[in-house]
């Protein structure tokens, strides 16, 4: 089966000079895909010169004439960017003249456009955004959602998981992943109200896998492998994810730095730091899906670099391959009816 | 000045194997520190048999019969064993006989037997938990809330940032600690509604240093002193950094383990890893504060070795020293009178 990649060519922080050597490395590893670059034809062109037949051959060049910017609010980018590259892109999923759309562009204005043109899937109240980060089982653990709902009501918390099940046995090949509803630990102020709902739904549909609560540290164990959470902690637990994560690299090369010997020390390891570097390197978990909607979005970080959307762009091939969206379809009809058999 | 604190000394994992060593150990660096062991008379008779005149005179006993255990029910606790050592601490604080308590036992029932005997003070709906976490600019950013609140309000949110100045002030001699709220950094999507009203009022207050959003990396780069967020969030950031610190220490011990040369770049690294290691270890950061009660009680690590343990009788030391619930009292009444005058 081939896959058709519709690529917003002009997004994120280096546009189509990364996107494009990115796809033409994708197509040249893979036969069975398509690649549809979107945005401004002359750029596009002329950093495909040159290339050989069988690529050319599996690319083409849809032309959009603007460009939506990092800081542009997403209900001004769905109203005025009409011809926007990510517009465009995500327009050929929903004419199925795509498969998939990537873009490394503004988190919202993506998330907005994606509803506004594919609509959310039957049963899916609103889309959430999940991501795969590194655990110390080296397998990845998936955490949904992050930043797309900073309300969740329990039966929301309840779709994410049915969702997050569906993308993490199709991506990871897990035929029963665990899941697990973030929460707080400490005894008598156990949790909020939606979480506790949550358990109650989870706990009683057969065919999710769910193990209970789970607490911001169990995250990086490898014992669960979707954690459901809202939007707001989710991003902020990613985002200290970063920091923690930063601040040790920044230590760490200081540490290095100190003397002589410590050099010297830095010089003797460098195989060792490049191993660390290599197991947890964000580039390659790049690639979020926005999942819950009629076809398959995902975002790119926006400062991803060539090795990273590659990640991405793959990341778009297998859920493609799998199709993840009418899984979930599927899956979620029937856990809703048997709750309704129940009740 | 002297200091008189009230050690729970049955608590933690330890109990007083590692708490009257801990209290030993400060009692001996510091003169000006008295130091009441509540708990088993004859388990902590024996423990500090042997002690010099100068430090048996700064040291007093209160039998206490009953311990309170990590699993506890907070309500059980509070109602069934009002002769626990947790408790007759916290009497000792209530009745004017020590100025601080420090307990390492089951957080829930502290946090409910500290409002139940000391109240809140006026103005604090609730009481909130506040610790300290390392940063890339070799200082410390306090955090709160950590668990105690898993709902709260715009008004819990500014009465948070209010206790969080006052306590980084106190401890870090920062005069005029910078504030963040604890956000999300997506477009359009930006933030739950009380996230949203606490910015406000923050705003219009002339003496918080009230700097604007944060997102979670932020936590970690010192440009931030104080970040104020519900409970519930505050609870998994801080365990995901706990997870994230722990996974990076473990792959790193793996890189270091896989062959003979890695094994040898280890060693040569050894002095590198320790400051590394004396950097951002954690028992430096022991010592978690229940603000916003009429008394200062102190949570250590339910694990807290020796060492860690003399972390969190300092912070007690020093919040005495300092006197904060009566700056926080004070300022927080300035801060209301001063917004019912504008309105």
């Amino acid at each position: 089966m081939i896959s058709r990649i519709a690529l917003d060519a002009m997004s994120g922080d280096h546009g189509p000079s990364v996107i494009i050597p990115a796809a033409l490395q994708i197509l040249a590893e893979i036969d069975d895909v398509q690649i549809i670059f979107v945005g401004d034809e002359t750029v596009i062109n002329q950093l495909i010169v040159g290339q050989p037949a069988d690529i050319m051959q599996r690319l083409s060049i849809r032309h959009a004439s603007q460009v939506i910017e990092m800081d542009d609010p997403p209900a001004l980018a769905l109203r005025n960017k009409r011809d926007s590259s990510m517009r465009v892109a995500i327009n050929l999923v929903k004419q199925d003249e795509a498969d998939a759309c990537v873009s490394a562009g503004n988190t919202g204005a993506l998330m907005a456009t994606s509803r506004y043109v594919l609509k959310t899937l039957p049963g899916i109240d609103r889309p959430a955004i999940i991501t795969a980060i590194p655990n110390s089982k080296y397998t990845s653990t998936h955490v949904l959602d992050l930043g797309a709902n900073v309300d969740v009501s329990a039966e929301q918390l309840f779709q994410f998981a049915v969702m997050g099940s569906v993308l993490t046995n199709a991506v990871d090949n897990l035929s029963n992943p665990r899941i697990g509803l973030l929460n707080i630990g400490q005894e008598g102020i156990k949790g909020n109200e939606q979480v506790k709902e949550a358990a109650k739904l989870l706990t009683s549909s057969s065919s999710i896998n769910y193990i209970g609560f789970v607490e911001g540290d169990d995250m990086f164990t490898g014992e669960v492998d979707v954690v459901v959470c809202d939007g707001f902690v989710g991003n902020v637990s990613l985002k200290t994810m970063e920091g923690v994560a930063k601040m040790i690299s920044f230590y760490l090369k200081q540490s290095y730095n100190q003397n002589l010997w410590t050099k010297f020390a830095a010089l003797v390891s460098l195989p060792v730091l490049n191993s660390l570097r290599k197991k947890i390197d964000p580039r390659r978990y790049n690639g979020a899906s926005l999942l819950g909607l009629r076809g398959i979005v995902i975002k790119s970080h926006g400062g991803a670099d060539q090795f990273s959307f590659a990640y991405a762009i793959r990341e778009a091939i297998v859920e493609v391959q799998k199709n993840v969206p009418s899984q979930i379809s599927h899956i979620l009809a029937t856990l809703l009816s048997e709750r309704r058999h129940i009740e």
